[in-house]
């Protein structure tokens, strides 16, 4: 077996797949600690998630050492460890930008709160909008953005808007400080190497399938 | 450099991350061809799809081989051969589950038709939503569901209701016959090994962003 050294690497270069793999065993772990269980093997956490159990150390391996031979891993250690591996311990500051039909959808996203993601504010151009609630967000003016952004520092900003002018307003959220952001926008952005874009694009998640039924055996 | 032959392996182990930058290089090289360019390099498409070129070309190798060494890839050439892996040159016919606010946004969501993804209806379980039409698409009662998939046989089922229900939505679809589900539910779902489900998670996503704040350097 591969052996890694308990000083992890530059835990930048770990891969998007690896963190989305986390989030899944932490949801597992969650899960058998509502059920009382104390330990769990990397077999289970496999079949759960559909990998293998090497591939479950491996990727815990890049954090540390968690377990031990032959006893598993115990459940409410390696919980509390995905939690702060994933930054959940603290509660990330986040706002919206774009009060259509996605945006509406996140606000009201319960959750988001359960994980300590607290949206601040949903943010629109549309005057018929703004200063309505959306499951107790306010929808406030966008030429509000950057005066807020200074007063209450979030940490995140979601861009739920077409994709005309997802650009402008990634560079707007740049020039606040903003490091990290959600783009459902269907357009590639393009952001300085410090800030980080996830992007989350519907038509590529169907393309997935589309892919999957087209290559079946 | 690693070689590949030309009879790709079992496409089916291509893992998840290979298609989603597919989908990438699709997307650039649309944009290419819209602004009239007729090739471009493995180190272009590795710029903007910000991985290396190596990845791209290995990428491309699982289907063939795909342009000339010193001449790069011939835009529309790579472009259709990319719908064609991707399953994009047929149309897919797709229903929801689920006409809360993400199954409105997703009905609204004009990616999809542009993709070839042809929404034949939504389906809910409330008296008050069911005949209503979201942007041109009737929302039916569920009841209907086995009845109709019978006779307008949709391809691909999205999950779009809360956590709780979408197991028992999942074992509905899976006796249909339709083998691949994107799920918005929050939950882990387990089907039989022949169907697709990809799952889509807002908190996942964010969570991914949190651990990039995390472990900035």
């Amino acid at each position: 077996m591969k052996e890694f050294t308990s000083h992890a690497p530059a835990v930048k270069r770990i891969a998007e797949s690896t963190v989305r793999r986390l989030s899944i065993y932490l949801r597992f772990l969650e899960e058998f600690e509502g059920r009382g269980l104390s330990t769990v093997s990397s077999e289970e956490l496999a079949r759960r998630g559909g990998t293998t159990s090497a591939q479950v150390r491996k990727d815990l391996s890049f954090f540390g050492s968690f377990g031990k031979r032959g006893l598993g891993y115990s459940v409410p250690e390696l919980s509390a460890s995905l939690r702060e591996i994933l930054g959940l311990e603290k509660e990330w500051r986040v706002v919206i930008i774009g009060a259509g039909k996605i945006g509406a959808a996140l606000a009201q996203y319960r959750g988001f709160r359960q994980r300590g993601f607290n949206i601040l504010a949903v943010y629109d151009t549309n005057p018929e909008k703004i200063g309505r609630m959306l499951e107790g967000i306010e929808i406030r003016d966008m030429r509000r953005f950057e005066a807020d952004v200074k007063a209450e520092h979030p940490e995140i900003a979601v861009i739920a808007i077409p994709g005309e002018g997802a650009q402008e307003v990634l560079d707007r959220i740049v020039r606040t400080g903003i490091k990290a952001v959600l783009n459902f926008a269907p357009v590639q952005l393009h952001a300085p190497a410090d800030v980080t874009v996830k992007a989350v694009n519907m038509a590529m998640e169907l393309e997935g399938l589309s892919f999957a039924l087209t290559n079946r055996e």
